[in-house]
């Protein structure tokens, strides 16, 4: 169906599939537009590790993925956009708005109140995009 | 009861509780054994907000933020000592030894796999020293 | 007189008043702008704790406070918001620019000279809002 | 011939010759704008040291330079300016946007896939703005 | 011929092999050793993209993957065992001693004295247990 | 008088007397004893920029100048040897115990706890170590 020839890989089938239940049909789409002509290979890479390998596995929910990643990126303050897009996807996998801000507030703790506090403003972006959930 | 001047205020004997049912109840002896010399009032700001402001709220389970904490730990990288408490409070809090080295796997994308496996031999050491969960 | 009911608490009064000496009358007007929202409580613990319980300690001159701070965030380099308010604040404090612009560039020996070089990138924001001191 | 005394510094005419082979003649100049009036002496130390002392040093090509530190401030994600500067440097000096783009493929695996990413858009800026090499 | 599993995908074999040139014979063995009791699918995760996806590419030579990761490891100074295992996968892939220590050196421009030091130390623990190159 | 070559250079001089005043009479000799048949040079210019060019500057006192990097290190997380250091040169500086255990506390707001009790743990051995002053 599609012509994309990434999707001959289960791998990256499995990923797509992923990548698309917790961030939406354009998110590949997105992704190629900003990466593919720079690092042609870098989006399949990403698509067939981080999501078709480690995502696709059972033995995490996916709000408990999102969950993580979320406080991780916050703790690292040095991915904004990865953690804007994180947050949506957390929403999406069904964690609460509370939720969200509860994680990012408990961030202040472990890498201190900057970095939760952007955090904050990051979430604060993303929920007035969003309808409320 | 006791003889702790500390437990007056009402913050810091709710932070107490969580800290006990989290890590423990010799956690505050442990800590106080470790910095109460160096900086008297440094355990007391621990507990209370940390563990008094921050946990004893409802807005997430216990077992949600020890996970939170797990994977920012990881993904800093600069806390193995702190890790190795969390992981071991996560066991404690209901996540099993598959939740927590999935997350622990899961950094390798957000924070590389130098992050991921640190992490790793820190879960590797608190396992070998708990009975299985 | 306040309405706020924060202002029952003695450390969130205490805080506030750390927060105005150091900040300005408006900041935690301009805090709650920013984020009563999306963590109501949040301001609260950054006040409290911050300023009412480590601020407001007579330990270290409110000066020396703000050479700390500016150090670490610039050091840290994720927290460029927050490092432009304590430069703004460290020259409330008595810093004089000298001082601070000495501070940032000794963070090229600790941090590297990127990290230095962008903290004097917000110093200069900083200063050509400010009356020279 | 030049009125800047800075130029009677042996280390200096060699750290300015460094630069200027690295990044083109007029970038003291783009740096004096920067940081002399709030740094006065800061270029002076960042061209002395970084360009005279070490980048001088015959040990390593100019291009295992370049590869080295955009490995490095890909990693740091802290220093998006300075890698966009290095990344334009690693052209002049002989790196491939082949090379470069796989030195920021690479860092996924030692600093996750944001700082990765984050490297490739700041890649894709200067390769846009930059005759095909 | 083996009886490993994993070797039946061509991108965990050519990851192996990848590693095997770089780190020697054993250190799939010394891996397996250290992480594969507590999170049994991480090795064949880290051989298979990290070596088997990115290393095995031919657009850097081995030399300059390594004098990347090096330098990223040292900025970084949270991973002081994969640093000392890439700074002996440096020598292995062709760096010189003067080459790498260049590189270490180098990286207090980049991420401070401190990181550079420590770079070293573990450069000289590694030099002191190979032969000379 | 010293045979030391590189006492011929005015900046590693005022350096090395800058050192001498911070670290003791042997500093030198310790840092050569850890660095020197590694990377001959590293010394030279960590003496001669760190301490010769910066250190040397009025424009910041001595006790500020450890402040800075006492706060800067705590912060970082990735520096213990260094940050031991610069504790007991900040002693010799002329800040008591109790300003530093502050410090150390404060950046507990800016870079998280675990870098904090991180820190104080280092002061209790550096302090075990020191006359009490």
């Amino acid at each position: 169906m599609s012509d994309d020839p990434r999707e001959k890989s289960e791998r990256f089938r499995r990923g797509r599939d992923e990548l698309k239940a917790i961030m939406g049909e354009g998110q590949i789409a997105r992704l190629d537009a900003a990466y593919a002509d720079v690092a042609p290979d870098m989006v399949e890479f990403l698509v067939s590790f981080a999501f078709g390998d480690l995502y696709a596995r059972k033995a995490l929910k996916p709000r408990d993925r999102q969950l993580a990643t979320i406080a991780a990126l916050t703790a690292l303050g040095t991915a904004t956009p990865q953690l804007r897009s994180h947050i949506k996807a957390g929403l999406t996998a069904g964690l609460t708005r509370e939720e969200i801000v509860e994680v990012l507030m408990q961030m202040a703790v472990y890498a201190g109140f900057p970095a939760a506090l952007n955090g904050l403003a990051a979430a604060k972006e993303v929920f007035a995009q969003t309808a409320k959930n």
